[in-house]
């Protein structure tokens, strides 16, 4: 049988075909949208813990979270997306994780929404990282204070992978860097880019201080110098809140330097994650000079 | 009375209130998100014409369709939406525009969902502008191929606002840049930023290219300069495709330059309209120096 081109491999999930969608082993992947008992919220609306998955859509997403430490303990999907990742389900590492097979109907009943996407992967978190370790090796990093906009965060996720950032760090105010939107608009390299939370906001930037990372706050404010003068150090570490409120003072007061993007008079700033990007820029820019 | 500090000014709008959703004098803000029939298609999804009206949502984006070519016709709205506009509302181009004022449940059950921004108003469509008069005495222009995501399309309005960039031109499949969705992630300025339709694509390159601009294909493809390396020329055009297919050999063979922005090995291309933006900024960067 013709299989698509694609070389057949021996799978290392168990394939199980689910016909109800009231199965309770497709429990993790129940309700999506259900915004009282979806499995990726950590924390209910009521307060209560949730069940705190990290959820993969789409195959680029969910080859991503096979190759990060979030190991996927169950799949759901529609049988051609099984034969588009046979590659990636053959790892050993995969060997009797479930892969739930269903119709696209099926798959609708159960995630309540209809899901092009025809493949999700679940994962426990695994032990979160602190910010001595994401600092340990990075050269440059983003600190996010106050982002609570959960496309910003997947955006600048995706920004920090593609232009040369190793690690981010979520200080006060921001939201749950593994809520699946953030994971979905990241491409998936919320999984793969290192974050840590800052337990101790803002202590936790005299650490990166003592560890040689210059503080640079993106700010459009007064004081600021041009972007362009403000990437030479050896280790940098930027700093953005979020559209409209900006950094705190106390968070400010700390940093060495601040630095603006030259805007258009009569403009409002530019979105987080854009101006996140711009200054990923020119420091790679910088770091390729 | 405490008017909350606001100015008083004399309305220039005619103030009327509607109480009754189905008032017909409101039809041009109902069923807002209806995709058979909401006011703001040009088609309508079986093909004939839409009324193909412009709508501002909130009180920032209402305020820069006044400042606009596109000169509202009617405005829907909250009490505290009128006080909060009365300085905007009193301008004499505005003289007998009517401004109806309702509740929030009957906006909601005139727009079909509830709107937190509280304010609509719509204008007709003037008379398009052309690529020879946006090019006219633009500096930095970007020029677009296939975008067809709303939220882009207006998120590179934002960015050519933001970063200096002159006008707009939307090559062959691009989508409508007057979608409610595009001027409201645009923040106004898909109202503000001159833009053409090119009628005669790929042909009204060649007008650009005779008005003296530089066609900048940004591009991670083969044959590219670092970005840094192609912003120099008195005129310069950049060139986007949407994600995924970018721009068609057609195109590219008549730019001038191929441009790639540094990125890191095994990521995905970066978003459109943040990659412009880093062109935009890279641009400003080069004319302030």
């Amino acid at each position: 049988m013709w299989n698509g081109g694609l070389v057949q491999h021996a799978l290392a999930v168990d394939v199980i075909d689910v016909t109800d969608p009231d199965d309770p082993r497709v429990d993790d992947f129940r309700d999506l949208s259900a915004v009282d008992r979806r499995p990726d919220l950590a924390v209910l609306p009521g307060g209560e813990a949730g069940k705190g998955l990290v959820i993969a859509e789409g195959v680029t997403v969910t080859q991503r979270m096979i190759a990060s430490r979030f190991t996927p303990h169950a799949f759901l999907g529609v049988p051609n997306r099984l034969a588009q990742l046979s590659n990636d389900l053959s790892h050993p590492s995969l060997a009797g994780v479930p892969f739930y097979r269903v119709s696209a109907d099926v798959m609708a009943a159960i995630v309540g929404f209809h899901l092009n996407r025809g493949v999700l992967a679940a994962a426990h978190r695994p032990a979160p990282l602190t910010v001595a370790e994401v600092l340990a090796d990075a050269r440059t990093v983003v600190v996010l204070e106050g982002v609570n906009d959960h496309e910003n965060i997947g955006s600048i996720f995706r920004n920090a992978a593609g232009l040369h950032v190793d690690a981010l760090i979520f200080g006060a105010g921001c939201s749950d860097p593994l809520y699946r939107r953030s994971v979905r608009v990241s491409m998936g390299h919320a999984l793969l880019v290192p974050f840590a939370r800052a337990d101790a906001w803002p202590d936790d930037l005299d650490t990166a201080a003592r560890a040689g990372f210059s503080l640079v706050a993106l700010t459009p404010g007064e004081g600021s110098v041009p972007l362009d003068a403000a990437v030479d150090a050896d280790r940098i570490a930027f700093l953005v809140g979020a559209e409209g409120p900006g950094l705190t003072a106390e968070t400010m007061a700390r940093c060495d330097v601040r630095a603006r993007i030259p805007m258009s008079r009569g403009t409002d700033s530019l979105n987080v994650a854009t101006a996140a990007a711009i200054a990923f820029y020119e420091r790679t820019r910088r770091l390729q000079a």
